[in-house]
């Protein structure tokens, strides 16, 4: 399994609206996302918007990207948050990758 | 578990020393995270010098920084690491811990 960590931003005003949402990210959502290998997948939010994801996989970030864009859902799922980020982009088109420094088991 | 996410952010000039160190983190030091309940903890690095703390602890951040306090090589790690950080302040007295907002299993 590859460790993956990500930043994005959410828009400063929409933070609750955002948290509310992802209480109930919608079951068919979850389901593409373990279909496409996003195991043990976290997203921790900083209150001036700032948002880091942390999953594992086995494939890339890349890899994972291109199997949820086959998935309807994602589409979906993904015009449905763009409001909530800078310039209203879709969050999956604005993933910033980080490089792992250092792991503990 | 609980799973922690944290912020810190490492002096510019210093991110490739700083990633060197973290490839031969002292042994003693490893295992006093691993006995003071630091599991599965990874660190992401981006250029920018932004780095952000994943780990996966019984106890609180609180309480899994606490039991690392009681430890020696803590001290001697932290104080080494120091000088990579904005005002040179220990690492582990400048956490911004995050709020999970979503967790898929």
């Amino acid at each position: 399994m590859k460790r993956v960590g990500f930043l994005l931003r959410v828009k400063h005003d929409k933070l609750d609206e955002y948290k509310e949402h992802h209480k109930h990210v919608w079951p068919e959502m979850q389901e593409a996302l373990r279909e496409s290998g996003w195991h043990n997948y976290t997203l921790f939010l900083h209150e001036d918007g700032r948002l880091f994801g942390y999953f594992e996989t086995p494939h890339s970030l890349a890899q994972a990207q291109a199997l949820m864009e086959e998935k309807e859902v994602n589409t979906r799922w993904q015009q449905f948050m763009a409001p909530y980020f800078e310039e209203n982009v879709r969050p999956d088109e604005s993933f910033i990758e980080l490089e792992e420094v250092f792991h503990l088991d």
